[in-house]
């Protein structure tokens, strides 16, 4: 079966697009048009009923959840993560776990603070500066930039050729941090991570990700030097 | 080797301790003495640098991420969860990052909403408030829940003896909702979730989870019919 991915351009979508791509399988993309918030319609819920983009149909069904379909990627296909028998399988189940639910939960709050902090908008600032600002002890953004950092620095595996699923995954953060919301990314510089830069540099340079970017118009150095995607088709917010 | 569970009473790692105990493993617990805040110690975060509970030590080096621990039990020891083979496996996985990334996530914000808006109080309570209520189309706390009630109404196999650890995981967040915040859980009402209450009340008769309760003081009905822990050693908060 060829897979079917719901997409829209610089969206989480994208990360599925690169191990798809780096993996070599078949699939076909639809559309998911948020300049006309198709993402909140009924058909679209009946795909995801979170109503978040990515959706991939699979012969297991529809999974949604980036990284649960990253992981199931990795388990069909044998590729891209450590096996369970491999020593390393801890430490890729346990940062990817935290991007999920860490890093990429923060970031979303970052970009939409509305939706978790209502329509006052003192209490939406107040959310998305605390989180973008480091706190001693605390991970909010830059303190989980850091710890994956570190991560990333003491990676025995760091220059690795074809990536985890794990490191596509925090390549594309790494290019919304730098590029969303618009006009509020002063807190962030990728040069502050430099195993994140080297990781973001090793990615780019794949020639998968080259056809990502060119699929969804995302520049010549996505993920170490964004610039905001001129995609062929749909928008990205 | 035994695993090492650092812990404290009703906090996350009431979950792994669900699943050691489900698949009778040897362990031992370390306590983490939230009462003199030991989670946010140097010695504890050279375990976690993310400080939080739980972590877990095995023959692959510590783990973290609640979620993390959970999955890499269920491979490692080849139980509570469909295989990859499993048509269910996309319903397992994609649930599982759902559970840890959106409703834990959220649960985490609305018990310590000062870790993610700062200290001005007024959008502590923007946030929590607006988390804990219904809104029309959005995944806040009641929506995730219902996302949840609806897979399990539909699961085909929703009264397996063994349950996924994707089970156990649900069945503490449904406990910490009618607990925490003390004093602000009144937008939970389990009854409202049918599928949820069954749950609940499937885990808690299992006698892994009879022995959890006992250790960690959780009392009789401990996802059904919560009551504040009354641990043996240790404070739950």
């Amino acid at each position: 079966m060829t897979y079917v991915l719901h997409y829209a351009p610089d969206n989480a979508s994208l990360i599925v697009r690169l191990a798809l791509e780096e993996l070599e399988l078949p699939y076909r993309t639809v559309l998911v048009d948020r300049s006309v918030k198709a993402q909140t319609t009924k058909e679209y819920r009946a795909i995801n009923p979170a109503g978040l983009i990515p959706a991939m149909e699979t012969p297991q069904g529809t999974l949604f959840e980036t990284a649960a379909i990253l992981l199931w990627l990795t388990e069909q296909h044998g590729a891209m993560a450590p096996s369970p028998q491999d020593p390393q399988r801890s430490q890729f189940l346990k940062w990817l776990f935290f991007a999920s639910n860490t890093l990429h939960a923060q970031l979303r709050i970052s970009f939409y603070p509305d939706q978790y902090a209502g329509e006052d908008t003192a209490a939406q600032t107040a959310l998305r500066r605390h989180l973008q600002t480091a706190h001693p002890g605390r991970v909010n953004l830059p303190g989980a930039l850091r710890l994956l950092d570190d991560f990333y620095a003491q990676d025995p595996n760091q220059n690795r050729v074809q990536p985890w699923v794990l490191d596509c995954y925090v390549a594309a953060m790494l290019r919304w941090c730098g590029l969303y919301p618009k006009g509020n990314t002063q807190w962030f510089q990728l040069t502050e991570y430099p195993a994140l830069l080297n990781l973001a540099k090793r990615i780019e340079t794949r020639p998968s990700a080259e056809r990502v970017a060119k699929a969804e118009g995302l520049g010549p150095k996505p993920f170490s030097e964004p610039m905001p995607a001129n995609p062929p088709e749909g928008t990205a917010i």
